[in-house]
């Protein structure tokens, strides 16, 4: 079966959709944030952590599982779920975006991309039906078109022919799909040219996906450009289906997507800065590595509900941090995506009662972004 | 309340002994394995996880937590089991055995010892006095006399002097351990010299302690010479307190020290080895990241019972070894903890069984030491 999308209530007041995503692996409310699994492992944590934070869907990236251990080895462990041991829903990406951010020598052909691998540096090729067809070997629940993700900025004439490309790749992956149980989204693509992400909005959506993702975003460009890059898209996607930014993971990003109508989310924000020492608070990111947490007996957050909050203090997570002990980055990183998968709880009652933009102002009135 | 320990079984044909550890905080089966928890964690591991394994005491190390971070912030925390948020018992070591090993530059004198940290090279003084005291704050429910580990080989005429020191050094801790709730074990010394043992275990149990442990061993002799380090003490040790042999962990050594008498073990080896991607089976220690796992999708162990064996399979564990994720020594900790403590699970019942020697060979039989 394919995910379904069902809106329950658009918001009065701003487009914030609350909404439930129906999968094989369960439904789940959106808006949704979405936990960065890259190698077949949200870092340090073990699924049962991920439940325990009220993640649903997370992500792998296809990428570094084509580079190791290989999909071959995926499928004959019976799919990433299995290999995983996550029985929640996953999204696997296309390796686009890696193939354009992270390796080597990259030329871009109609055929598909030549590159070097970030790992070894060995000659690698990746087209758009390799893509879909090592996404079909993963199982993932949700599978991602083979896009294009230019850099920030580029020029008009080149996001044009880019545009065009990413639709003729998306086309290509469609071809080839055919797992009755994994849906697959398109990308919409354009850069901050208005004009060009309508057309690959509207083009995108001819093809009949089960949900959309924004993409060419967290590329570089400014707040305001991004959020620009969501206005130009989301008018032109349909609203029985997902919308998804991707790689986006700010709290204050997420409530500026949220209200131009983005139902899922990912970054791997809060399992990175939880590796350099940095928790999400209310009042914004605060750094345990800092000496003044050293007698500090609290907790992360007096009103968390996360395992780390509930059972450590400040003092022995900066002691963990400044020792070198891996149980600190792994404490941080429960308590950075509860505080994300909350911040859309508190997100979904809001849209709910409709007074999302009441609930976005207590929010950033609080929190110092740094 | 200090500890007691009550000789249950000694088994018919050999010294190994069956009891029961009881401690503030519970009541535990002795011959047992302590896990190290160096900075006041576990490596990687939380307190749940441990409790799974059915760690019963954990050890810390008072140098490390002398030096971060520091005394009173873990007597301000509430002490040891409160800042680590861990309920069960903890031993804590003297810092001796880590002065002698990690630090740099050490002069020993009458007084206590000079050395330079090995975090920044600063000047330090460590004394009998300060060692326990430093333990009287942490407050874990055994202590450790302040000793001199020597070097192996070191001659006769230097140990000789050592173990005077290493007595005269215990009743200067003796003197000034004031902690009702807290126990204190004296260290047997005397290096591989069968009178100089004798000597310090007669005179260290004149001092009655609450314990008795055998240190100098895991120095670099040779196991021989380890085994005969145990012969030459515990005949002198009192039957009814608890016998600690200092840094031992390889499963071939605890079935030795358990024959001789012995009844705590603790030891880096099971996370250590962890980390380095290696695993403990009934066969001998086997490397995970060799390819030969690449498609391997049975667990660690077939009959083991640890989170990890339930959960995970040896291919899965390769991949997060290979590609550096910190869930790969995670698991692996697990796993190797709950070896041994399964070890010593099921030397208990042998002894109580009187067929230690039968499973003690049918242990050897299968496994290879490598």
């Amino acid at each position: 079966m394919k995910i379904k999308y069902e809106l329950k209530h658009k918001e009065k007041n701003t487009n914030a959709r609350y909404g439930i995503l129906n999968t094989n692996r369960g439904s789940f409310e959106t808006p949704m944030f979405m936990p960065v699994g890259t190698q077949a492992t949200v870092k340090l944590l073990n699924p049962e952590e991920l439940k325990a934070v009220n993640s649903a869907v997370i992500l792998a990236n296809t990428y570094h599982l084509w580079l190791r251990p290989g999909e071959d080895v995926i499928e004959a462990a019976g799919g990433l779920h299995k290999f995983m041991n996550y029985d929640g829903p996953i999204l696997t990406d296309s390796g686009g975006f890696q193939v354009f951010s992270l390796a080597d020598s990259r030329q871009i052909k109609e055929e598909g991309v030549h590159f070097k691998s970030h790992i070894d540096g060995s000659a690698l090729f990746l087209t758009p039906e390799m893509s879909i067809n090592i996404q079909q070997k993963l199982g993932a629940d949700i599978a991602m078109s083979f896009d294009e993700c230019p850099a920030y900025p580029s020029t008009y004439e080149y996001m044009k022919d880019s545009v065009e490309r990413t639709l003729r790749w998306a086309k290509r992956g469609l071809d080839v799909h055919t797992r009755e149980d994994q849906s697959l989204f398109g990308i919409v693509q354009g850069g901050e040219y208005e004009d060009l992400r309508k057309h690959s909005a509207i083009e995108t959506v001819k093809m009949n996906f089960d949900g959309y993702s924004i993409g060419g975003t967290s590329v570089g460009e400014d707040k305001v450009t991004m959020y620009k890059m969501i206005d130009y898209s989301t008018p032109y996607l349909p609203s029985d289906k997902p919308r998804y930014l991707m790689g986006v993971g700010d709290p204050l990003d997420i409530l500026e997507g949220v209200e131009r109508g983005v139902d899922m989310f990912d970054c791997v924000l809060p399992t990175r800065i939880a590796r350099h020492g940095n928790a999400f608070t209310r009042i914004g990111k605060i750094n345990l590595r800092n000496a003044k947490y050293k007698m500090d007996f609290t907790p992360l957050e007096d009103e968390c509900d996360c395992y780390a909050c509930k059972n450590f203090t400040r003092a022995y997570i900066r002691h963990l941090l400044i020792a070198n002990e891996g149980l600190g980055g792994r404490l941080l990183s429960i308590h950075n995506i509860r505080f994300l998968t909350k911040l859309t709880e508190d997100i979904r009652e809001s849209i709910k009662n409709d007074s999302f933009l009441e609930f976005k102002k207590s929010f950033i009135d609080k929190y110092k972004r740094k």
